[in-house]
């Protein structure tokens, strides 16, 4: 009997590690981390340059799990590695308050670089990863300077391939000449319902050729040395992201080996003896080693010794290129330079203005304050105004622009936009018509999940979108996207709450959507910072105390103030509420919602072009909330508010009708 | 001068009709139109089996025009062809309340087959065509009568091509061998911000090469007579689809041809003469030559000659198989056979159960009643109980199965039910964790558009999925779906609530959602029919008139009926209501809602594990609502339910706050 070389040791260490964690846990993913770990080790110990001593450092190799249902595997990474996750953690795996959660959660655990588990979206956030990198080296690298130099690594199974998110970020990896991307394929051939063939026989290496990308056909997936030179392989290719694929094991070395029933559900405490002995591994519950220990001790010297070199260099760049340093300091800060809200030339406008062309106006005048702006739209750019002027176009050829062209790829944009956001360095924005944010929403609800500050810009927002009919006209969105946590939703009445909208988006730390209209909107003399609080007066009652209180966001403020005037004809005094943004609104404290929204008032009246659920919550059973609660038409816009019944008129007959005068 | 072919003259005549039709408008997109009329000409004309005079003729080749925005040609197509749409119709191009609306509507105007816009998901409709088509073959025909026979042909362009649910739909459609499946790709290198080199240098060919595809390369896609040869090619292939990629010119003719600004704008009156001059047509606006309509007239006598002959194909069928025509009617009526409300083995349960299992064992005892239902997981089926036992797997090798396994690809999953469902002779459903519905929304948002009635199994409903965590874990999808127009969102409480659930997705001719649970609920003893009706009084209050109503949906009920029998003791008389459905209960007439929910009892409490927005139409300014406004965690559910307090004590005490008695 051979003796196991030391690399053997410490990947069936992994194994069951992984195999103990989900056993201790009774619930979990076994077999993934037991076939990746080979791969996960080769890639670890050898081709990624990190320091589990500073999770942070900026220059680090990044590392995604995109198939983060084998939590168990990164977590038995970082406790091995010594980012600091304890064995107790190991044990705490999936259960209340843990750092241990069932999918890797950015934020939450040292060294996750990126929430996982909805599958795909782990290939788009390392696309982001890569454009990060490549964007932030031709902006701040010097000749004898490489300051930003480092490579991006996925980890994913046949589920994530099959995913049409991974597709569009592949391709658009290969147009873009991402070739410090490397993506493990760990080509296990099973899928929960069964074989992959019962669902997925395409030649996923002809797959990639044809995005452009380099394939690199591992014999034996289960060969941590074979994977490792694979990587050295893909290192060495510049021009071109490379996909290694490993054919391996689910399940590797347990009775259940290469069975779907590895897959979901802890092994069973006899399988996971059976795997110990059969690896050759001692029996104990969560045993380790010593051998194993010490040599991934011994990483982190190298480690240690890697980061210091990187700062030596940082420090000898600062003084070569102090400017280029000072620079640095301001681009990887999360706080904008300057207090944005007081730059007057941001809400400097006049006459109306369709608030799509307002954000490009805002967004252009931005890059003066906040040079690390990069995005871009899923090929509507000219529709959503979400150009930089002079910025350039970020593409293989073109490091240096801050322009990215997406192509028709909505739901890469927002994980290639949270990947961008999470690297540290820029700050993102994707833009698309409001209504193919369905075509991304998990990705959206991932930038929430992270509270990764992306900004979407959301354009064409209701049946404003007139001739091109109800498959383009949102009327579900607004409550939709509401409801979802941590993201904020604002949609401007008019170009200075659009100013307040990016405002917002570029300072609270949260996703934001700028929903915004394709006509134009009047501009209104009381709109500026105040919608910085989400709802605020914007046409008061002439008396202290309105007798109704008139809400609305985005275009059908318009109405709002027109309905004021028709109501006090009437004899009716009521205030206009704009409320671009309730969950700001919600934020502010008890005192000044009620001085906006006074409790006694109950004659209240909302209305929105859309389904206008949300709204319920603060017009109650007594008053009238005007919306649609049908799809569009496709007809020229104003017909279509006119038809749907979106009038002052109707808001002021309405309110007669709250008051009991008609 | 050579005298132009009466094929060049009717391809030219498409051209400027199309782009006469969008100058009228002055709203639209004449450079697809124009660029991809050879194909749909070579198409409709030549290789398509298709009568004018019969839209719904069963054996028909379908057509999808995956690129909506070029709704203009179709238009022109079914007015040459003579589907009824009248030249005042294609003047009325986007107008309020014309046939003609800016992209294609099923059931709106007569001869379109699916409404398209969305991009990439007409690719996806075709694979469900295809797939109704093999299935039902397998199902009717018999030697000699092939009386299922037809292609799907679908035109697609570079953005259908770059969108995630295009690859998904194709590696399943080359999976799958679906043979009679073809996609023209109109190759035109144009996108809306410019050349597709800045975002889309992929090898589209090599790609559907990977995924199984035969694919075809035209030298010359503005040559109708190449095209047509590639069609008859793909036509003979009938073990692979087929990719046709036909390298164009978008706004083939205009002064605009070959550029971005051709796409999404009226050519203008000066390019419109322009191009009526170029391609050598007459100068007047809708003007067409006699001898294009004199060829267009004849294609309709070729088109009823070939009906009849199917017609008599089918007649001889019926009397020579009786027993399989009555079995076809049977398929082809939109209403079941039976009654399902009255069936009682439907509604027969006994105890505790996940509602997720009550719905698998209601789906296997449908099988008896509907013979055609057909649908599957996105690789699921175990967790969505959404199998149907002994019903086989529909596969390359097996055209007889029903189950069908989409594989990791939700969106393309609903675009491929939507398909199916259009198609006529299934019943279409499809399954994944509720989670993930965000993966494939705009596919359920074109199953309401269309009113296509296909059946979402959505299970792992809340914070009930447990260790899975957050990514896992649904919280504001119940909202955002509720808000979706003409889609029925059923969450049940028990397993009859699940039967009423199915009875619903079968029976009201909409898309239905089925939002269950990972764990186990009681059974009620008041449950049962009443369900249909969306919200009824589940366990009421000793008094005619209740003090305080008690509301909740699904798993939350359990929690209401217990808060129901705590306030009994501090002498509270509460009514709990179950709320399924809420469309179903707003369409109830307004005495039975008065009955279920008396105006008059402002004491109400909602409680539901989610974000709960949508309930403050019911609950009011004076009442509470219970959900969870943040994101969820990973720890057993029941811990969960705990710390996020969805318990019967807190709706308790609630109500005794909500009363004033606290």
């Amino acid at each position: 009997m051979t003796v196991p070389n030391i690399d053997q040791v410490c990947v069936n260490t992994i194994r069951v590690l992984s195999a103990d964690t989900v056993q201790k846990a009774n619930s979990g993913h076994p077999g993934a981390p037991m076939g990746m770990a080979p791969a996960a080790y080769a890639l670890w110990m050898r081709a990624m340059r990190h320091n589990p001593a500073d999770p942070q450092w900026i220059n680090r190799d990044r590392f995604v799990l995109s198939a983060g249902h084998a939590s168990a595997l990164e977590y038995v990474l970082l406790h091995l590695f010594g980012y600091g996750l304890t064995m107790d953690d190991l044990k705490q795996f999936r259960q209340w308050g843990s750092l241990t959660p069932g999918h890797p959660e950015y934020r939450h655990t040292v060294g996750v670089e990126v929430t996982t588990g909805p599958l795909g979206q782990g290939i788009a956030n390392a696309v982001g990863f890569a454009i990060a990198e490549a964007r932030l080296a031709d902006q701040f690298n010097r000749p004898g300077f490489p300051v930003v130099d480092h490579m991006t690594y996925a980890l994913c199974g046949d589920g994530c391939m099959m995913e049409g998110i991974a597709s569009e970020a592949a391709s658009l990896a290969g147009t873009l000449a991402l070739g410090k991307l490397v993506v493990l394929y760990d080509d296990n051939e099973i899928s929960i319902e069964g074989d992959t063939d019962i669902a997925f026989r395409e030649d996923v290496g002809a797959r990639f050729e044809a995005y452009g990308w380099q394939v690199l056909r591992v014999e034996d997936g289960n060969d941590a040395g074979q994977i490792g030179r694979a990587l050295e392989d893909a290192k060495r290719e510049a021009a071109r992201p490379t996909l290694i694929i490993a054919p391996t094991l689910i399940g590797f070395g347990s009775p259940k080996q290469g069975k779907a029933s590895a897959h979901g559900e802890p092994l069973g405490g006899e399988s996971v003896a059976a795997t110990k002995a059969a690896l050759g591994m001692p029996a104990g519950d969560f045993e380790v080693l010593p051998e194993a220990l010490a040599h991934f001790d011994a990483f982190r010297a190298k480690a240690e010794r890697e980061q210091r070199e990187w700062k030596e260099l940082f420090a000898r760049y600062a003084i070569a290129h102090p400017e280029l340093a000072k620079e640095w300091a301001v681009w990887f800060d999360e706080a904008p330079p300057v207090d944005l809200a007081l730059q007057s030339d941001l809400w400097a406008f006049e006459g109306k203005a369709a608030t799509r062309n307002s954000s490009g106006e805002v967004l252009n005048r931005l890059t003066k304050y906040v040079p690390n702006l990069i995005g871009g739209s899923a090929d509507l750019a000219p529709s959503n105004k979400s150009a930089m002027k002079g910025a350039g176009d970020f593409s293989a050829e073109n490091r240096g622009g801050a322009n990215l062209h997406f192509g028709v790829r909505e739901h890469a944009m927002s994980a290639i936009a949270n990947g961008i956001a999470v690297h540290g360095g820029l700050r993102a924005y994707a833009a698309t018509f409001f209504v193919f944010s369905d075509y991304m929403k998990n990705g959206m609800r991932m930038s929430a999940l992270m509270k990764a500050p992306v900004t979407y810009v959301l354009t064409h927002d209701s049946i404003g979108v007139g001739e091109d009919g109800p498959t383009h006209q949102p009327i579900e969105h607004l409550d939709g996207l509401r409801a979802m946590p941590d993201l904020l939703v604002f949609r401007p009445a008019d170009s200075r709450e659009v100013t307040a909208g990016w405002v917002t988006a570029l300072t609270r730390g949260l996703p934001t959507c700028l929903v915004l209209t394709r006509q134009d909107l009047p501009l209104y003399e009381r709109s500026g910072p105040d919608a910085l609080r989400g709802g605020y007066i914007l046409s008061d009652s002439k008396a202290k105390t309105p007798q109704a209180l008139l809400m609305a966001s985005g275009s059908e403020v318009e109405q709002m103030v027109r309905a004021q005037a028709l109501l006090w004809e009437k004899g009716v005094d009521a205030r206009v509420i704009s409320m671009p943004c309730m969950e700001l609104f919600a934020a502010q404290d008890a005192e000044y919602r009620e001085r906006v929204m006074p409790g006694a008032v109950r004659a209240r009246v909302a209305m929105e072009a859309a389904t206008a659920c949300t709204w319920h919550q603060y017009v109650g059973l007594d008053g009238a909330v005007i919306g649609i609660g049908h799809y569009g038409a496709s007809a020229p816009a104003a017909k279509l508010f006119e038809e749907f019944g979106l009038t002052a008129e109707r808001a002021a007959n309405e309110t007669l009708r709250v008051l009991g005068k008609r």
